[in-house]
């Protein structure tokens, strides 16, 4: 088996990179209209000057100064030698000075007026705003939009810019373009994709090359003609030490790998090799990985090329769970961050690599330094910020149990400027993160063994806190399955289920203890996932018969359902917030017409409750 | 003549747009390649599932975890029925679970094994990711780069985004396309320019017509068509009231003039009307005019539309010259802003509307509200920022007399971060600016009686402070003219002066007293200009025989010189800011061989002397 060659650490990889590459920009000529926020390669000089010649600052006539210099309201001067005109007009050579229209009396094409006029009054002298030939802005200046105007009036019509030139090498046999649906084992192509979205957006100019097989001549002769033709390459995976990983051998083979193994997670198994005096880095497959290097390597490195890459704002944090990592690594986190109560609360997300959701559901990340254990809940953490600060600021954080329903009144509030972010933890989760103050609101249907929901949990859980009951809806709950199987069906039927403190496990258990149905006859009672589609998706695959989850789920997913029980699905909140715009904004989406649309167009709730406030009494 | 019709405030102006449109957005579909900060005009759902079948999270072998359950150290257990898979492969439906490769001893096909595994164990599930249906971005969401990747990964090639259609139409007789050297009296049209630079970089999407003339037929035409193809159209110049605006008319035809003149400085003569339910808004002909338009009205127009208009960041900062206005009228002034030992100093910059580089020059604005009569010199404003936060912090303010070096000095700087904004004051100017600590260093070549320059000013203006004074240049200064005038051919021929303050102008003054000539003997001594290349300038178009300048403008308008006298041409800076980063940056640059080889290239300097420091004791 292969290993990596050479882990260093993250800082060190840096500064090897500051160091072994000269970092030489590529210098490309852009039409003006395409100039906005890209960096001047040299100084810009006006072509000519502006305005040229002597123009009218007014409307009004233009005069010779010394003949006006007796008039005065008791004497007013008739003047024979003037000329009509406009703003912006040539002021004719022979005259040194204009008067305003509302000065002017005219008859007969004279003009009679009654003050004297300094010489050069109302006269935009030549070379006034710029002089031809001088400077108009430096090089490495970043082109603003609103410079573009005063750049086409000095005559530019293209500009020198800097840029860096990147090519980006998919290599893998399973790849497939996106737009293609994979079939099992193809995987769409989306790193180099992500990559020159992130790197031009820096201002990189990025080409994608056609896909590369796992073949090591072919991805040689790829990498070969890349170099050739851009600043920098960028392989994407292939990078690791599995058996199909040629990329380090070929970068070898061209040049040398200077760095084999970054002691970083997600994004571990890079490289930094060099090949013809470039660096060529080889890109991890899994797509937060990839995401990491690229911002945690790639990026920083455009800086010493002279584009302009932006740091992240950082806002100190509570975390709200425990991080625990092993010393000698830099660990990435994606992360929900919002303000609750004037505090700043930081949720992170799951760690898996493969999950680019949480690339999209992150307002934020935190680095967790190589020489640290992690960190305990609680403790103050730089967040950084991957949202501007005023988005974060409007951020709503929601923990518990996950509905479809929740997504769409993500979609309806976002047009108010609020971003719902959620936190899949099932109902006991939401409601424990309420207890502690670490989300803002906790969509929960626990039943109790009173029959009713939630508010038996609450009380428990929260005692002494004022909290807040808002119904989303009264929800279905049933078996979905390929054959329309019921409760009764189950015993002896491969089963799907959800995780234990997820309220529809309690409502499955409640109901199995009802009917008397042993889980120990269900095989498959302890596989667990965490959402409803999850379940229904694997009822779909075969890899189950049936499991539980709400009507919406099978729905989508085109299988039969049964219902079992209607259940509660309300939204929990603390009292003490209930003015919080935010909040405000989702009790008015879920009370709005739209909101029980599409609830009816989903299917399976009855939105007779929905939108009913309770309390639970501190 | 023509009036305005209703002239209202700024806010009332902005209070009537919102009130008065619908501001509905279009939607356009745009490839997933350009998504990046685009709006999404509806949610986004998977259109399969990620993965869609179970695959291997590791390299290793596909088990049934049941038949691993009796291994253990020291019972090994080989399987026979075992499936080698890759990361990412799909796990065969007849297994369960995955073993690490390396916890695996392969033999003729057979694989031991000494640890039981769990059902499930790295195996990614089907819809680990996202399941089919599921929603990946609501709408009105800001597509981030990164995300760009992930929705490749969902199977999303086109996205549905946010936009305002906005037409742009330049009207004018007067009008040249970018490109073209204006003749006199012709105007490059940079209006729509900017306008579609500083919309689209707001996710507007513009087009621009072609050029109408000043005819109300045509401009009727042009509008007529471009309120069918747009939601907003923006009508450029033309809005003001003098003989030949006629947009104002042409909307007022076809629709209805809502506002015709907002208080405001610079961009009175705006118009905005309806035609068809649309916003048509026409733009005032001055650039910096449109562009005060364009920022404080269009563009916060847009945020009602949907689109993510950013809002400048605010700083407070102390104000270097008064700023004096008329009760009524909001008034917004470029500015340079820069940090001088821990304090924000901003400095106004000329009001001219005419003057473009003003707002190359500036870092910041402000806006000085309807109800103030201005600020006084001294007061705290608050400046906000047309540049990253991180740029202003960079920012080094020079005030002073201004020569073609300074422009050089400011590109060589540019590319070690930090920001040179000159302000052009003449010597004096600059010695002031210094002594209330309003600069960071200042220009200055200012001839005493004793033939000494700049030290005998620094000791009567900064008494008391010491003060450094790195040499720039030592300078030629000499008579420009086109047919080789010395300084005794000056009387009766009309000469271009410098403004007083200014070093050349008290050197000029020297010399004269020197020669024994009366200035009352020479035509045009009290024209004054106050650059360099305007006095050239005022040669070169006729307008003066001659004028006293250093070579350097001269040579750039290919005009005769002849030398009058060398002056040292010197940077002066408070001692206590020696050591300020930007401040070091500038007289390496001075002391660069770069910088001697660009005024040897420019001509007109001895360079003997640059670099060299001396000291004003205080």
């Amino acid at each position: 088996m292969k290993r990596y060659l050479s882990v260093i650490g993250l800082d060190d990889a840096l500064s090897l990179f500051a160091r072994e590459f000269s970092k030489k920009p590529s210098v490309i000529r852009i039409p003006l209209e395409d100039a906005t926020g890209r960096i001047t390669a040299e100084p810009i000089f006006a072509k000519y000057s502006v305005p040229e010649i002597h123009v009218s600052a007014m409307d009004g006539i233009a005069v010779v100064s010394a003949e006006t210099n007796r008039a005065s309201e008791q004497q007013p001067v008739t003047l024979q030698n003037a000329a009509r005109v406009n703003t912006g007009n040539v002021v004719p050579p022979e005259y040194d000075a204009v008067i305003m229209i509302e000065d002017v009396w005219e008859h007969d094409g004279a003009y009679t007026i009654r003050k004297a006029v300094a010489p050069w009054q109302h006269v935009r002298p030549a070379g006034e705003d710029l002089a031809e030939s001088e400077m108009v802005m430096p090089s490495a200046h970043r082109i603003r939009s609103h410079e573009v105007g005063a750049l086409a009036t000095y005559g530019i019509t293209e500009v020198s810019t800097t840029t860096v030139r990147i090519g980006l090498v998919p290599t893998g046999s399973e790849l497939v373009a996106h737009g293609t649906r994979p079939k099992p084992g193809q995987v769409v192509e989306s790193n180099t994709v992500m990559a020159k979205a992130m790197l031009e957006e820096a201002g990189a100019t990025c080409t994608r090359y056609p896909f590369v097989e796992d073949v090591p001549e072919k991805i040689r002769d790829a990498i070969s003609l890349a170099v050739k033709e851009n600043d920098m390459v960028i392989v994407s995976a292939g990078s690791s030490a599995g058996t199909k990983d040629y990329t380090a051998d070929v970068i070898a083979g061209l040049g040398e790998v200077l760095v084999h193994g970054v002691a970083m997670k997600p994004g571990k198994p890079v490289i930094i090799g060099r090949i013809e005096k470039k660096p060529v880095i080889g890109l991890p497959g899994y797509p937060l990985s990839a995401l990491t290097v690229l911002r945690e390597i790639v990026l920083p490195s455009l800086k010493a090329y002279g584009l302009p890459v932006k740091e992240p704002v950082k806002i100190p944090a509570q975390i709200t769970t425990a991080i625990a990592k092993e010393i000698g690594s830099d660990e990435f986190v994606l992360c929900s961050l919002g303000n609750i109560g004037g505090r700043w609360v930081l949720s992170p997300q799951s760690k898996g690599a493969g999950v680019q959701m949480a690339g999209i559901r992150a307002n934020a990340y935190i680095r967790v330094p190589k020489i640290s254990e992690g960190f305990d809940a609680g403790s103050i953490v730089d967040a950084r910020l991957i949202v501007p600060e005023r988005e974060a600021e409007q951020a709503l954080l929601i923990t518990g149990s996950h509905d479809p329903a929740i997504d769409y009144l993500c979609d309806l509030i976002r047009l108010r400027g609020v971003s719902l972010l959620s936190t899949h933890a099932g109902s006991m989760g939401g409601i424990l993160a309420l207890k502690k103050n670490q989300c803002h609101a906790a969509p929960t249907h626990l039943l109790a063994d009173d029959g009713s929901y939630n508010t038996a949990y609450i009380k428990k859980y929260l005692g002494g806190a004022a909290v807040n009951l808002v119904c989303i809806a009264e929800r279905q709950q049933g078996i979905v399955s390929h054959d329309g199987l019921v409760l009764s069906d189950l015993p002896g039927r491969w089963f799907i289920n959800r995780q234990k403190g997820s309220g529809t496990r309690m409502l499955l258990d409640h109901e199995l203890i009802k009917t008397g149905i042993n889980p120990a006859t269900i095989p498959g009672y302890e596989r667990e996932v965490t959402t409803h589609i999850a379940v229904a998706l694997a009822v779909r695959s075969g890899e189950a018969d049936a499991g539980m989850c709400v009507y919406s789920a099978a729905k989508a997913l085109g299988l039969p359902f049964v219902p079992v029980a209607n259940e509660r699905y309300e939204l929990a909140f603390r009292n003490e917030h209930a003015d919080d715009p935010r909040l405000v904004s989702l009790i008015e989406a879920i009370r709005s017409s739209a909101f029980k649309e599409i609830l009816s167009r989903l299917g399976g709730y009855d939105t007779k409750e929905t939108g009913r406030m309770r309390q639970v009494d501190g």
